[in-house]
Order: structure tokens, then C-alpha cells, then sequence
């Protein structure tokens, strides 16, 4: 039996309230060997505090040594194995600017290219046009009409945009056109199955259609996809948790996230004073809320040591506005590491703090890696820090008599 | 999918070197409760240097509470599930003594032994006849012809011998004849599917011309084989890691397993020295070396604490020189424990040291057991050991975006 039935046989509901505080890439790196992380250096008594009355441990978001991209980071917090239940490249993408796909939808990373007048790639990128350039083209691109399937194209960034192909009877195997190399033609569209096969001839059709519409075009006068995928299926947290979940988050990515696994968005929060506020609001309709803050991995991808210690803090001094609603149960961690040093995501286990009236004391003084270390948690898979929530929250029933 | 499949679509190949250095049976235990283990008791300034800079954890080969032999524990080090991945005691045996297996042999274990008068088995390891008696005899079975296969017979210690099958369409599906009592006669080897069938009746015309042959000898006039297998299927380093590997080894064995995983072997060293200095002449060709260093287990198995001391002093003193090279990733650690008390390996713990730029202060101030268990790697399956060098050493891509 597959671990997720067990869980939803454990499940009972209570009033208990769970708050699940992701800062994004929060897990750090010093700068010289034996120096202290950002976390580390931070001033954080409000965090210290709970982990001084809570748990602290160290969470694997994959397997050790791997990195995480945004997805399978924030899969694994939600209790998904994230080795196990795979978002597709171009199902990721649509997420992450927020475009809610539908089950059946099929979608496809694009990027523009430009061709010479043999057909062949020069640059892969369209000398990276500017993102409005892009809005423009994709205005062209949304003219295009295809038997039995509603189109959408979406403007990423630059070069990037999203195709989504929404009708019955699709299917996901199909090759990336991208023959990730300059000098040869786009590769044609193929499917691996009968449901691909029709899917690779209406893209066959959209790429005729588009070379058209954008040959005069100086520099993305073509394109090429890649990442054909449908939406995962997830359990919502509904089915699996039985929680009333929501997602306070402010950019498109994790808002999608959340989205994939049922989870209501709340708001259009820009910050996360507005965050807190729209926490507020909504406290008493929702078990579950997952409050995402953005800034602990932009300014760890910025490679700037100090900002990340500066909005490790800004986060820290936002805690007693969480606390004062009166959680069951607290959790501040992760998704992954994104240590300055790097200047990207990293497989560093992350911290994790756990605080809720049933922890036992583990010890730990502060909220930092080191602590964390010889937190009662202990080094564990992220998935089953749902789990955990949910016992803390008393939402979890024996298993077996 | 495969976890291996996975971790092969995030390799991306650098310029950085990765050394794995095994103390063969590293791990001890104190001689009496209370004290210290080998390791702790050893004075090694350069490695716990390294354990100050760099993270200490500890391993675990298989599952906890099982103690693995030197098949399983290398596998496990080298990042293969050594309870997926299992080499037969036959193709073990013949990996032992350097002999290559090749995609289609079959190789078994065999022991001589003395038969009565009526063919029963009176004693099943023949008075284990010295290991140059073993040569000569085998000398008499490599006479034996027969049809289709190539027959390969090596002798190992005392009453012990390789026989190896090659030849198309064979299985390794055959029981062993060894009854494991004495009073009956060998059992007639039997294949278990078509191959196996084919290659029981060669063995079965083996057994009958080597009965002919050994009828005139006083202890060894009969034989036994068992651990019927074929060369294990092991993806390859290259395939796996991207990595040119090489293994610089002295013993038959650990060359044996280095070869399975497709690592070229280098030079013929006969102690620490040699080895060092095959490392340094090869250092510019390779990626990954690996390094294995014996006398921590034999020392172990003789129940000499001070002179498994005295050996991991020895080692320390071989660190600097492989520092020197400059490696990015340089791990210390062993495929097994061994601890003096037991004389034997044993299933605690192995400790592990890793030292890469990359590594997060731990708190560990130097290399031993009661350290390591405090070390920021935590308590892990050794499998994991590889992606984690493959990660510090820069050459694990993002999973997912």
C-alpha cells in the first residue's frame, strides 16, 4: 500500500491550526570555512525562542547531495515524494507564471529562436528579445486556431513563453523540438503513443502556422518547445490531510504550487506585511496555511551574504505577528538551501523549526544550522514533515491497535 | 524510474577531482565500555584538521545492525544499493583473486574435499590441504576439456578454487552440490531454466572427468561447487557519474570490485607508498581515484587494537600527500567496521569525513567515531556517499526548476 493511504486512514480532523513558513532557500553556507550562515549570523530572538521550546532538525529535500529546484523543494514540505511525483518542465512553467492547468491540459516550454533563411537555428535564444518584445509576439502567436483544442500562449520572460494545449484525448510523450544545438532546423514533433501522436501533429500544425506569422520578424522569427507534460497528479491536501489548506504567497510560482495541491490562494498579498494581513483575515476558515517568503533566496541567487542575513531578520521580527493568532503548530524552514557562497539552490540540508505544545526539549539555544544539527528531528526526509505537523496538531490517529 | 536515472541526467562533468580514500574496516570499537576506539585513540593531526574544515557524519553499508563483506560495503561506497545490487558468491570469489568476469561467464566457488570409498563425503574441506597442494591439483583440472565453453579453473587458499564458465546461453540458476554435511555424496548440480539446465550438465561432465582425474589423491579426491553466478550488471562510473575513475589498490579483491564498476586500475603498488605515488603520476588523467588501504581491517580481524592504532597513524600521515595534489573533494572513511574487540567486521557505523570547500561548520574537531555521530552528514546509507562527492564537487545540476 502506498504510504499516502496509510496516512489518510490516520487522519482525523481537529480545530488545530497549522502554519507552515517557508522561506525560500533559507538554509545557508559561511563564507570561509568555520565561519558562521546567514542564519547563523542573524539576530533572531524571536526564532531563538521557539527553538528553544520547539524542535529543530535538518531536513533532506530529495536525497543527500541532490539540489532542488523550486518544485520538487516545495513538493517534498508538502509531503509528496518528490522523486515519486515529477512536474514536467512545461507543466512547472505554466505553474510558476501562474497559469492553472486543467487535468488533460498539455503543455510545453517555448522558447523563441532565430532562423536563417534555410531554416536552420543561429541563436537559440533570439538574442534574448526584450519581455515585452515577447508579450508582442505572443499577441501574434494567440491568432492561432487548431481543430478540436483551445490554445494558450503566455509570455514568460525574453525568449520564454508557455504553450498550453487544452482538449480531450492528449497526451504528454512527445520529443522537445529544441535540438539544443545551432546550424540545424527545429526538430519536428513526435508522439510516443497515440494520444502523443495527435498532440505532436496539432503542435505540428501551431509551429506552421506561427513560422508564418513571425517571418518578418528581425530576430524570433521562430520557435522551438520542450518539456511536453501534463498536470501532475497530486492528492489534494484535502483527500490526504483532510485540512482546509490555503496559500498566502506573493509570486506566481508558489502560488501554483499550492494551487496543484488544492490549496485555496488568498489575496494578492505584495509583501509581507500584506501577507500578515491577509493571514489575518482569513484565520478562522483555514487548518493549513502556507505563508512562502520569497527573499532568503533572492538575495542568497544574489550572492549577497549580508541581505540574506537582513531578511532572514525581517522574517524573524514578522513571527510574533503569527504567533499572536494563536497557532497549534509553527513550522519555519525551507524548501532548500541557496548558501550565498553558491549564489544558487545547493543540497545543504535545511533547517527546520517545529514548535507546537507536545515538543520535546531537544536542547537546542538558537535557530541556526549548527543547533539544528543536534535538533530532537534529527536529519529527515522533507516529505514527512507533514507528518509531523499533523501529530503536533493531534490530526494523526494510532496506527494499528 | 531509477533513482540511478535520476542522478545521470544531473551529471554534469567539470574540471574538479574527487578522491575517496577507504580504511578498509575503519570503524572500531573501545576494548572495554567506556573507552575509546581505534580511531579515537590515534593521534592524527591532518585528519582531524580536515574533520575541523570539512563535515563528519556516519555511514551506514546496508540497513542498520548488518555487518557487510568487503562486496557489499565497497558497493555501497561506490553509490550502489548493496541489497539491489548483489554480486554471487561465485562471482565474488573470482573478482577476489583478480580474475575478470566477463558479461556471460559463469563462476562458482569450489572446494575440494575427501570422499569415502562409496563416494560420501567424509571431510567437506579435504584436511584443508596447503594453498600449494590446491595448485597443484588445479593444474590437473585445467587439463579438462569440454564441448562449446571455455573452462577456467584458479586456485585461491587451502582447499578453495575459482571454476569459470564462459560460453553463450549459460545461467547461473544452479544449486549448489555442497550437501553442508558429510556422510552423503556431492549433490548433482541441476539448472533451474533452459541456461541454467545447459550449464548444470557441463558442470555435471566437469565434476565426472575431475573425479577421474583427483581418484589417486589421499585427501583431495573430490570436490564441491556452490555460489553458481554471473558477472554482476553494475552500471559503470562513466555511465553513472560522468567520471573517468581509477582505483590505486593493492589487494586482488578491492581491484576486482573497482573493475565492476568500470574504474581502471593503476600500476601494481605493494604498500601506501606506491600507491601515493601511482595517484601522483596518474593525477592529471583521472577524475575520481579511489583509494584502498587495508591493514585497518586486518589489524581489526587480528585483534590487534594498538596496531590498528598504529595503522591509522600511518595513514594520517599519508593525508598531506594526497593534499597536495589538490583535490576538490577528498572523503576518509570505510566500507565497513571492524573493531579489534570482534576480530571480525561488524554492522556499527562507519565514520565519514568530507572535505570540500563546500562543507558547513559542524562543530567536529577532529576524526573519530563519538565525533562523527555529532557531524552535520548525520547517520546515512553509504549509497548516498557519491551523490554527496559528486555534489561538493560541483557536478550535480538542479533536480526539477
Amino acid at each position: 500500500m502506498h504510504w499516502h493511504e496509510v496516512l489518510k486512514q490516520l487522519v482525523e480532523p481537529n480545530e488545530s491550526k497549522i502554519v507552515l513558513l517557508v522561506a525560500d532557500g533559507l538554509g545557508g553556507a559561511p563564507l570561509s570555512p568555520g565561519g558562521k550562515t546567514e542564519l547563523e549570523t542573524a539576530h533572531t530572538p524571536n526564532m531563538d525562542r521557539l527553538a528553544q521550546e520547539g524542535t529543530l532538525g535538518m531536513s533532506i529535500p530529495v536525497k543527500p547531495g541532490i539540489t532542488p529546484g523550486s518544485g520538487p523543494g516545495h513538493l517534498a514540505l508538502f509531503g509528496y515524494d518528490p522523486l515519486e511525483f515529477v512536474i514536467g518542465r512545461g507543466a512547472l512553467e505554466a505553474t510558476g507564471i501562474g497559469f492553472e492547468l486543467q487535468p488533460g491540459d498539455i503543455a510545453a516550454r517555448g522558447n523563441f529562436c532565430t532562423l536563417d533563411s534555410q531554416g536552420r537555428i543561429v541563436d537559440r535564444r533570439a538574442g534574448r528579445i526584450p519581455t515585452a518584445e515577447c508579450r508582442r509576439l505572443v499577441e501574434k502567436l494567440r491568432t492561432i486556431r487548431l481543430p478540436e483544442v483551445e490554445l494558450f500562449v503566455e509570455p514568460v520572460r525574453e525568449h520564454r513563453f508557455v504553450l498550453v494545449l487544452r482538449g480531450s484525448g492528449l497526451g504528454d510523450q512527445v520529443n522537445d523540438t529544441d535540438p539544443q544545438a545551432t546550424g540545424v532546423p527545429p526538430l519536428e514533433p513526435q508522439g510516443n503513443d497515440p494520444p502523443s501522436q495527435k498532440t505532436a501533429q496539432l503542435v505540428a500544425q501551431f509551429v506552421s502556422q506561427a513560422r508564418q506569422l513571425l517571418a518578418g520578424e528581425p530576430q524570433a522569427n521562430g520557435l522551438t518547445l520542450r518539456g511536453f507534460s501534463a498536470r501532475p497528479n497530486l492528492p489534494s491536501y484535502k483527500e490526504l490531510y483532510g485540512l482546509r489548506a490555503a496559500a498566502v504567497a506573493v509570486y506566481p510560482m508558489y502560488r501554483g504550487l499550492a494551487r496543484l495541491v488544492g490549496m485555496d490562494l488568498l489575496g494578492q498579498p505584495q509583501n509581507l506585511q500584506e501577507q500578515l494581513e491577509t493571514l489575518r483575515q482569513h484565520w478562522p476558515q483555514y487548518d493549513f496555511f502556507f505563508l512562502h517568503y520569497k527573499y532568503t533566496d533572492s538575495t542568497g541567487e544574489d550572492g549577497n551574504f549580508e541581505a540574506k542575513v537582513e531578511k532572514i531578520q525581517e522574517l524573524d521580527a514578522a513571527v510574533p505577528h503569527i504567533l499572536e493568532l494563536g497557532p497549534d503548530v509553527l513550522i519555519i524552514t525551507g524548501d532548500h538551501s541557496t548558501p550565498s557562497l553558491l549564489r544558487s539552490h545547493s543540497w545543504h540540508p535545511v533547517p527546520v523549526l517545529l514548535w507546537a505544545k507536545t515538543c520535546r526539549v531537544d536542547g537546542c539555544q538558537s535557530f541556526g544550522e549548527q543547533e539544528a544539527l543536534r535538533g530532537g528531528l534529527g536529519q529527515f526526509e522533507a516529505q514527512y514533515l507533514m507528518p509531523l505537523a499533523l501529530a503536533h496538531a493531534g490530526r494523526l490517529t494510532k496506527y494499528g491497535a
